[in-house]
């Protein structure tokens, strides 16, 4: 596959050569996986001893060191030609470890060394306890901005109560990071995370993930009943409305979904071409279609505009965060950041469904069969459209208002 | 649904409302034949038991008298929204029955009494035996113009060697029509069809339908291993070339296909629709968002454009058989019809997968589950693009040639 | 070019045939006027002298007696080969000449003889007087439902004011349609339409079209200043909403403007088969791309989409009519067929541009020179999306408030 | 207009902000050149004086010192903002001065002192005689690889026979960068350039381009006449077949005409937003339509694709040549980034229709007025899928063979 994307750091090349060394194992573990709709366990677990897991996590604290949102996430992308489903778990975990690589640069940043240190501590325990963190934020009928589960004090600790939806790899996860209502000490209403280990009492994993496509992600629903924790929630921001600093949490999200589609749409691309070449070693010359050909060349334009806009718009990111280290873009700035991944994630989604369309032509009627890795594919491409924090019953909405100049009001 | 496909005539009006009695009840059950890969029996003796199966055979031999093309695959455009994997055996089974019809319209025209009363012999024992006819047509690796399955006389009788896949309603036919090659008196290679018992010695009806979509359409593939047969095969045409007699022959093969994903198409937008509808019931104007507003838009231009050439391209094969009644077209008229055909088939199975995608967003995550009929109709959806006679991957090569003015010359 | 739209009446194919004979020589003549931006006077001549123009006028009356719309607008998208510009204002015409068709065909029907007695009498006139009348409709600005031109009572007649835009054939024409406000008996403000002598002082009909396409279309503006007219505005519907009467009065407004890119289309697609046939004499086998023969299987594909949902929606106007001959429909059912009209619209505008662009491709180079005839099919194809009464800027916000079963509250 | 291009070196940045001062300026004069079909000299002026021309030169030799394709691509982007036109004709004379650029560098690199040295005196003189090189390659009926053009030694120089189109800033141009075919000392005959001043006799610039769009750009034809020249061509290759360093030679051409397409889609974007906001200052909330949400957020989409393949495929040049800085890729390599920037033009050309498209429907009807630079951008925006080296009716076919593993055969 070539002109595949490419790393902008050392650290990032490395961890990209790490996935790509998983992802034939994984490709072949997954069509089981999908048809049971059992997570691969087993495939999670090589990701964790193999440090991948930790990756945005500096040297000194057990991790890799890879600081770039872009590289990570090119990473993510190679993962999914392997195994899309998992990586739509794995990737929630690792926007937690970049989001504590990240605190701990602005803690050392702004000289704020009791932060670092305590940051510090806390990576090192998620790389030494082998933390395999979910991302507990979607519920039925969502508002995104306002989650119905909420975190309420109680004696010296807090209380969590709620259903969340979608949680993705929660069947291995160690711990959950859930998104909840609270209400702060001047009376405010916020919405921050709290980080819920698995095994807590009230935590109950539900075992109903049956889905059209990423059968294996294991994205079931997680009960949160009574939970106890004794700390609350962190880095809140105020509930109900569209913030810079809220559009920071969620920055790398849709990326992350996107990612898979990226690597669904690549190796859709592969199975392709493969399929053609295999034709062609059995019958010669009449193998040959002019209509292989068109449909190729539209696939492989689809295609390098799929990888174009998901790199550019990961140096986005980056080029946002190294400009804000220790504090905020202002609302515009945010936004117009926001929107870009959320266009870049848009395209994708669109993009991915016409790729896999055209590779299943080119390869032929066996890419109807239950078991063909393509009918796979065709399923778990839909389900970037459905992917927070904007779904396309929403993104269009917000990016085009966002591209006429006006202020976008709903997540 | 508004804007619905009409019949153009009476007998055809009384077809139609027996496919619309039949939808509600097929699809209450489809879930489950889908889920099991089953095939719904119950259902296609309902059709059976109701005279459907035989509708276009003449009033006097216990037919409807549906003389129409155009209103027969309409009316199966309408059972297919109850139940499209269903819909493609039958339809199947309904061109052998139009074409025992057409057979004796046209021994009636030009006087051949013996050969109508064989024919009404032939269509009264057809309703009366309430045969059961699946099309044995597609080959692994196929040449649609010359078939590896091969009649040879033996003694009195012909010997049926070979293998055919893809056989829609193979668990349930009482008959297979076998596409195959043999050899005439003069020693030319000739194309034919040949209608086999299911239960005759040497016919296996393997159970090895596993498919990303269409899963209760019981497609399997069926076994011919030295099957004899008294009569050998008729109405044959010549192997290898494409002539008009081969492509009326295959006329309507390509629109009974279409006529599954027009039905598909049809279901997607309406539960589009009702989604939206439940959740303004549920929720009020907050439901509401813009997108969905200018995708059930976009929804309803591309179904108004499937309807409009699914109908018009079927009026076009009534015009074209009542002109030939008697005779054949010349090549560049059956060219001509065989390639309008293509093109609306070509549009169809495009013009589907938006529709349905769309509604998919409309109705939100809840259309990404597996049992939710939306999640199978994205499945289903995919098939028709690799259906008979043209595929995708032949139907614009052959349909640019015919518009350039040279003379296709593959299938 | 095959596969073309035909009559469903006989006075219809005649008509039909009329417009092919002109066809040609209107498109002989067109490249000088849309490059001067002058209106081709002589063709309207000809259309006027052949009874074209006044074909929808009962045969007594000295028309061709041709009552479906359905065949008047297939013979204006075959007048539109030839000169789409002429066509466009050609068909405002046509529509008054429905409309009055229509009008005595009701007061027949319901024994208003004395009504029926004076619409023949204005057609007879028409006929005789070979009169051209323009629809003097838009307005910069415009709300559809409300014009800004005004008629008032003054003294024993009525003064109309105002100016309107985009007055196709306004310097040919003899008189105007002009849709005014007004204010009815019993205070109810109105909108109707009011037919003023194009010789009327206060009449001034600027020498101001100068487009991007649709060069020779004289689609000026034209002022009414203090224009006295006897008899003031007929037909009209209550300002300001949208009824059943307001649509029924508008329904073949679209279409009519469809019909012009129907021709657009019907040509370029021609002028791009027509190019790669001159290169394959010049060139032989060496002119051959497979690229030209994937588009023009797209294109192929594309045009009988085109006309298909041309002609449905159509047959669905006539169909309306003839239900609704002495009365109205009610505003479910008028807003069904006029969603329907302009839900084909919709398709047309966006699939001629596909089709322009592929035949470009298809010619090669000489397309992009100035006087090439695709070269202006480019330009005039992309009038369509902006004509009333629905532009694109409108036309899926009213289509899809009525395919979600909301009431579309804006023209 | 948010997230533009940026360059990737420090002289890059200067030249794309002299590119932006200018532009705005071209604009306003872009009208009337559009208009009257005359080539605009005193922007071209303006371009010469400022040292835009001669950015890619080393500053020792009066340049800039832009290394970066990249950069001079985006800074093209930028200029063809305001007049797109122009661009195409400045954009090939960069080609030239970024050729003598790099085999400047690969002589320094190679310790190849003499060439060097010659070179930089070439580049001293272009300079100083503020030369303006048009690149003469197209003909008519071409074949890529094999020019019709010729020269043929004669005496002690060569003379140059032919005839050229698509010429553009022709009537500007002090020289012509000529493709010719020619047989060198061993016989073979191969294509190469040969650089002709203007005023040499027997060259004629013929006064013909009138074309439907991009009609300031001055791409006349210019006929070669017997035109004696002391040197023949250089850096020829084996003329018919398809090798690296053809590839290599023609690598730019096609990325230079895509940075104008970039700049009529950024331009015609920022207006469709400006109508809006104009709109929405004019007449507050009712201006309004849900309809310019969804095209705007469709157009930001298209917008971010554009530039991010335009980007990325920029880089793969850059990352190329620094790789190969004194030689050559082999077949494959050099057929791989030849491919990637040709599906990069193939994705823009067709993305920018769709952007204007949208624009102006956002824009509404006095987009389609002459005078509208958005009709302008119409029309320029048609240009790029005819342009070289792969216009659209040959990139899918070297693209697609490209993809499937197949050496592309033909250019």
């Amino acid at each position: 596959m070539s002109y595949d994307l490419q790393a902008i750091t050392e650290p990032g090349r490395k961890l990209i050569a790490v996935a790509e060394s998983f992802a034939p194992t994984f490709f072949a573990r997954v069509a089981a996986h999908d048809s049971a709709g059992t997570f691969p366990f087993e495939s999670l677990r090589e990701l964790q001893e193999s440090g991948y897991l930790y990756a945005p996590i500096p040297v000194e604290f057990g991790g890799m060191g890879v600081e770039s949102v872009h590289d990570v996430l090119v990473a993510a992308s190679r993962l999914a030609r392997g195994d899309a489903g998992l990586t739509l778990g794995v990737n929630m975990h690792m926007i937690m470890m970049m989001t504590y690589a990240q605190q701990y640069r602005a803690a050392l940043a702004s000289g704020d060394d009791a932060k670092a240190t305590g940051v510090g501590r806390a990576m090192a325990r998620a790389v030494g306890d082998r933390m395999v963190i979910a991302a507990a934020v979607s519920e039925p009928d969502q508002e995104l901005i306002r989650p119905q589960t909420t975190a309420h004090p109680d004696g010296d600790g807090w209380v969590i109560e709620g259903r969340k939806i979608f949680i993705s790899m929660a069947p291995a996860a160690t711990h959950f990071s859930v998104a909840v209502s609270y209400v702060d000490p001047v009376g405010d209403e916020r919405y921050g995370y709290i980080v819920v280990p698995a095994d807590a009492p009230g935590v109950t994993v539900n075992d109903d993930w049956d889905a059209l496509g990423m059968r294996d992600s294991g994205s079931t629903s997680v009960t949160f009943n009574g939970v106890r924790m004794k700390r609350g929630p962190g880095s809140g921001v105020l509930a109900g409305i569209i913030s810079a600093e809220h559009l920071e949490m969620i920055l790398t999200s849709g990326p992350s979904h996107a990612a898979s589609a990226v690597g669904v749409a690549e190796a859709a691309y592969e199975l392709g071409i493969r399929a053609f070449r295999s034709k062609l070693e059995k019958k010669g010359e009449r193998a040959f279609r002019p209509t292989f050909q068109h449909l190729a060349a539209e696939n492989s334009v689809d295609l390098a505009a799929i990888r174009a806009i998901f790199d550019r718009s990961l140096r986005g990111i980056d080029e946002y965060q190294a400009r804000h280290l220790t504090g905020h873009g202002d609302d515009e700035e945010a936004n117009a950041v926001f929107s870009d991944v959320q266009r870049a994630k848009i395209f994708i989604n669109q993009a991915v469904l016409r790729v896999v369309d055209r590779a299943m032509t080119i390869a032929g009627g066996a890419a109807y069969t239950a078991g063909n890795p393509l009918a796979r594919l065709y399923r778990d491409a839909r389900a970037g459209a459905f992917m927070h924090p904007l779904g396309a019953n929403v993104a269009y909405e917000y990016v085009g208002a966002e591209a006429l100049g006006l202020r976008p009001t709903t997540l």
